[in-house]
């Protein structure tokens, strides 16, 4: 039995202390094994959100959450003879954000191996699995063995973390319910533990800036991926990341089954300029991280190939590689559409606004181990810019649950505007950091 | 169902902002009906202890736990026709605090009716019932009709809050292994809601200051003072305050039985000078509050009065009152004695360092719901002032369970000193607050 204990551990951070390594691993241990209560951690939780940490403690707590599982390697494995390329990218989160669904498959064609642990939506952000198990039939409850395989004969594998780093998994299931989520100690933590876990070598680091991101600042965000990029140097990992603006919404879709449609358009080599722009720039990153060049990722979107590939993907790990297309893919049952209430051009829409009224929607969860409803969304039918007539569409709701579109319309009321000028025009990538 | 979700309520906390009286009175009321999870409440009390509260917060916190139970109302009862004066004192916690063994016979004898609502041990600091409860067969698990009937019959019941402020209840338990104890709002709120929910018509309190007190500073323990008696007051309670010292331990004893040994050397006319001095300040504050001149209280203690009362109130309660003696009452079965390594006089004794050496000499509890040894305890042979011979005994503690002497030995280790000069002398009782 150890001579520390949780009041003690809280009391240092809640006084603004700096917590030994000692007392970072063993309450990482002892809340693992349920040894800590869910009403102590979150205490800490919430005193480290307050006080913050040094980046000696957040590189111990990563390493502890680490420690709590297993990690995953696959250096041994070969593909002709030759190692494989492993690279993942990993966003902070954001709205309308299905980058992962189209850049997965370009990296397998150009030659990449992807191990992803992939994660579900936490507060207004949506989430990865979330959006590919509206495809009938798709897991990401995959074992190790099918992991490895499918990296060697496919080139890439998206799972559930499972047993990577369960400290965070715990953690991050009480983050969401204890108003703990937007603390830099505390995200940097939990998405690098899981990613030197998760058994690849390179990582590129989708860190999003502007009102739909969970730091308020540019600063912070920037913040934010330094932390994280020396997190994961320190792990051996070859680390970058893309600042990247989410004050707008990525794409015209946001929600479950409605962003791998707009993937799909992706795939095919359409789709929204803004979607293309960013899966190709992490792309280009992926592969320089992991060593692959002369090969064009685009040219991956023009040809089919990334397309064959995303439906390798889906048969591998069960998806019904039929049901990919608008027609066949889940939408809500109920719809109700926002129209223009005079013309003029597309002010800018707040992407928090946006990713609030798609959680109301059902396309989030209230609670863990919630479920969501795979046809809940929202098509935005105008961009920010974009010319708009009088009583025209500009959003169009979905839910199974017509309860929810007042709470969803609520959400977004404010969050947008028509006006006589064109927006403000940012930068989709902001800055690179290596 | 409300509009209300606790993670919303813990952020405006988090980030610095004023609950509304709907957030309060919803959140209290979720979380006495298991509605908010332990987690949600501890993280909302670390942002409390962080950021603070307002007076008005304070004030609505404290009556929605009010609410979350009964108020007792002993105005109906009479004694020889006349109302009862009934009046209550509350210590905020102290090391050797067992002033309200004494106090509530000699207030009983001065013709006072006093219905308290007592506590157990929290963290350093020793708890009443705890006390009590080391007199075979004692009880503080009364019914409200036995409480009306001991008010009338003898003026005095001593019992456990039970029902009363049952949010505070869980609360209370909460804080104790959150690291969420010694904040200012939270200590307020938790003590007013069961003395303003307990049925007393006036209340002294006695704050403590010192290093055995919960608050760190004079001005702390000050200001929790104004705002209890102010709360107090808003709910038609008489609340006046005592500020009194708590730099080192009262009397010569410290711990569950030993304490009582020590109430009855005091009510047999002697005992230690301090405790005989804050037994009769607070008494005369509780007779002024509650209306009754003319008695003098240390009449009480040199004629047996209040010893009568005392055997009346513990024979009313089930205790056995042939075990009020020094050899009836339970003594940890192993001791431990430190002497003193050289003469001259004794300095102070921190008051911190000897609850905790009491606390883990098994005297308190470490988790909610913990058996206390009754036995546990410490005799401090050689009070601050006092002249010390080399090799004398300075502390004999008592447990059951000798492996705990390590730990108390070292919680007590640098907490007293033996030197040439007598320490500073400080008056006991500091100010009054009204």
């Amino acid at each position: 039995m150890s001579h520390l204990d949780a009041p003690s551990v809280i009391r240092v951070k809640r006084d603004g202390g700096v917590l030994s390594n000692e007392a970072i691993d063993w309450v990482i241990d002892a809340y693992t094994h349920d040894r800590v209560a869910d009403a102590q951690m979150s205490a800490l939780l919430m005193a480290i959100f307050l006080r913050g940490m040094t980046t000696a403690e957040i590189a111990r707590w990563t390493a502890a959450m680490i420690d709590s599982g297993e990690r995953l390697d696959f250096t041994d494995l070969r593909r002709d003879g030759a190692p494989l390329a492993l690279v993942d990218k990993h966003s902070t989160g954001g709205v309308g954000d299905k980058i992962t669904i189209p850049l997965v498959p370009v990296v397998m064609a150009c030659g990449g191996a992807v191990p992803q642990a992939a994660g579900r939506g936490l507060g207004h952000t949506g989430g990865t699995l979330d959006k590919l198990e509206s495809i009938p039939g798709f897991t990401a409850e995959i074992t190790k063995t099918q992991i490895r395989q499918q990296l060697c004969d496919i080139g890439a594998a998206i799972f559930a973390a499972g047993e990577l780093a369960p400290a965070d998994r715990k953690i991050y299931a009480l983050r969401d319910v204890t108003g703990t989520t937007e603390s830099l100690p505390l995200i940097a933590s939990s998405v690098m533990s899981k990613k030197i876990a998760e058994g690849t070598r390179a990582l590129v680091l989708d860190c999003k800036v502007g009102s739909g991101a969970f730091l308020a600042t540019e600063a912070e965000s920037r913040e934010l991926a330094r932390t994280m990029v020396d997190l994961g140097t320190e792990h051996g990992l070859l680390t970058r990341a893309l600042l990247t603006d989410m004050s707008v919404p990525l794409g015209r879709t946001v929600g479950n089954a409605v962003e791998v449609v707009e993937s799909l358009e992706v795939l095919e080599g359409g789709g929204p300029e803004d979607v293309v722009e960013l899966t190709l720039a992490l792309a280009r990153e992926m592969l320089d991280a992991a060593g692959i060049d002369g090969v064009d990722p685009a040219q991956t979107l023009r040809d089919g190939s990334a397309m064959d590939r995303f439906r390798e993907l889906v048969a591998a790990q069960g998806g019904d590689v039929g049901s990919l297309t608008a027609e066949a893919l889940p939408l809500g049952a109920h719809k109700e559409t926002v129209t223009a209430p005079g013309g003029g051009t597309m002010g800018d829409i707040d992407a928090m606004a946006v990713g609030l009224a798609v959680w109301r929607l059902g396309a989030g969860r209230s609670e863990p181990g919630q479920r969501v409803q795979f046809g809940a969304g929202m098509r935005i039918h105008r961009r920010p810019g974009e010319p708009v007539a009088a009583g025209e569409p500009l959003f169009t709701l979905y839910t199974d649950t017509p309860d929810r579109f007042a709470p969803a319309l609520g959400e977004l009321d404010g969050g947008w505007s028509v006006g006589a000028e064109p927006p403000t025009t940012r930068p989709l990538v902001i800055d690179r950091i290596m």
